[in-house]
């Protein structure tokens, strides 16, 4: 389908744009009333995300409210897990939790992946027709995947944790064991993407939210070479890897496949252009506090973000919008990026 | 009084020691038998902080323990808001509780500050004294304060946090009053490092736990000034400033009248020393977990950080040693260090 709107295509192209796209991380979510209202019907965020129709709704919410540059489907990264034989539960202010965790080999054994995974999650390729079919060629649509470092230190830990010291105890203690893990993640990862490239996303966006825990050499033995599998893998549409917290491997991501390196708010444009060159569009990096600042100082900002980044550039936030974030301050910085010309 | 093992003093001093000194963040804790059986005798952590022959007696259980070249004062960060006149509460496996958090101008102006709430923290003083009676000179002793921006954080969020959105928040909404409650915050620190080295610390250091969440910026205008003056108002007895996940102001703590800096395990040897040259100690920075390893695994790997560093240098880990780390790897791992030579 013709993209109508193909701003952000052409950015990741290289293409010589008007403006630079714009899309959140968590756009589609509580800052949202129409979200809420959604929300507020069902029991369960899981039942959102496993019904298709809804999950395309709220996908598509941002589009009409905010507008914004793209789409990005509603799911959660842990559905792999799940889909590989290892439930979890999400638990009203505490967020995820395992009830049973990865403790030795017999309980990588029996995890399913490639295709036997990727086959399970029927719902989110679903959601993704539906909202390519409701999208109706508007703007494109981001599909995404937890990197296989996160998603192993949540089948270790069995909950999110500061520090995640019980999945890094693993890696120390058992690193024969966290690659043969590594490896069967990193293969449901690739079936999943295949899949959801093949319901019609445009772009694929790798989520390493757990990447800064690890220190420089951990990083480049247990999470960087699975990302390269996975770039390696996918060359239908373009990838954006966004390792947070994790400047340190940010050179080193350079040798990586994708196209777009994602960024917190922690790293500046002239350290991530000393580290990368100029070899991959740059996405990010508002740190998501400053939207609760006053409207003159949300565009003060957005556009010095947008001049210091200069061309080959998406602008996003460096992390999830907070839920409590006021719309309109998300809307006057939407707003202030949209009338932005280069 | 004369200190036997001076090594840490005179690696500070830039000396040409026989090998790097090495102390734990959390040595005092629960890593320690006999730590968990004086905590098992009280009621609350809060009781162990509040009185000084306890306090005494287990920060120099890991001088005895464990055979480090520093004994660290135990006691809490928190003591500082809750001099100033903002109780806390330390809740099980939530951590610390304000009852009531600062919101408005007339909350910061009830606030105690300088000596007014240093001498509120008499217990500490005693426990310090007391310390120093019982070292009897073996080893130096350290005395620590958070940093402002780290106080500030918990002061206006009421708790530990992922994101201390809430507190970030009030930056940007009220930068001028979170600039009053820095002011307030930096002099009660000052007056309270003050009475530390008057009661006899060798060496104190500043804790700013969340500095990784702020963005560069933030950083420069609300955390960075309040550290320089402290650091310029306390010039008899060294300074480390361990501001942690900040790696992107390592550069301006050049310009910090400190002593050492303390680095976490995202950040390599050389990255410091390109921010920093020649012009500080370096401290830190195994990551926690590596001490999970196997015995030979953590001698290895110390041994590598103690080559990489080089001369200037203080063995510790990047964070504090977590509670379940066996005892008998850290014992490998500060005995490999103590066998080491240049």
């Amino acid at each position: 389908m013709k993209i109508q709107n193909d701003l952000l295509l052409r950015t990741i192209r290289g293409e010589k744009v008007e403006r630079p796209p714009v899309w959140l991380m968590r756009q589609a979510g509580r800052i949202l009333p129409q979200y809420r209202a959604v929300r507020a019907s069902l029991s369960s965020f899981k039942e959102l995300v496993a019904n298709p129709e809804l999950a395309a709704e709220v996908t598509i919410q941002p589009i009409d409210e905010l507008g914004v540059d793209a789409a990005i489907i509603f799911s959660d990264i842990l559905v792999i897990p799940e889909a590989m034989g290892l439930d979890y539960e999400l638990v009203e202010k505490k967020g995820p939790v395992f009830p049973k965790v990865i403790q030795r080999k017999e309980d990588i054994d029996v995890l399913v992946t490639g295709e036997d995974a990727a086959s399970r999650l029927g719902y989110v390729y679903e959601a993704l027709e539906c909202t390519i079919k409701e999208l109706n060629g508007r703007v494109p649509l981001i599909g995404f995947s937890g990197a296989p470092w996160t998603l192993l230190a949540y089948m270790l830990e069995g909950s999110g944790s500061k520090t995640f010291s019980k999945a890094k105890k693993f890696l120390y203690q058992e690193p024969i064991l966290a690659h043969q893990l590594l490896e069967k993640i990193t293969h449901a990862i690739i079936s999943y993407l295949t899949a959801k490239i093949k319901a019609g996303v445009d772009v694929v966006q790798i989520f390493d939210s757990w990447a800064g825990l690890l220190s420089p050499d951990q990083y480049r033995t247990f999470a960087l070479p699975y990302i390269k599998t996975i770039c390696q893998a996918i060359d239908e549409v373009p990838i954006t890897v966004f390792s947070k917290g994790a400047w340190f491997i940010l050179e080193d991501l350079k040798e990586v496949s994708c196209h777009t390196i994602g960024l917190d708010w922690t790293t500046s444009v002239e350290y991530a252009r000393e580290c990368l060159g100029d070899t991959k569009i740059l996405q990010g990096n508002l740190d998501p506090c400053q939207l609760y600042a006053p409207h003159d100082r949300i565009k003060k900002e957005a556009e010095n973000m947008i001049r210091a980044f200069g061309a080959g550039y998406i602008v996003n936030l460096g992390h999830g919008v907070y839920p409590d974030t006021p719309l309109d301050g998300v809307k006057a910085f939407v707003n202030h990026v949209k009338s932005f010309r280069y």
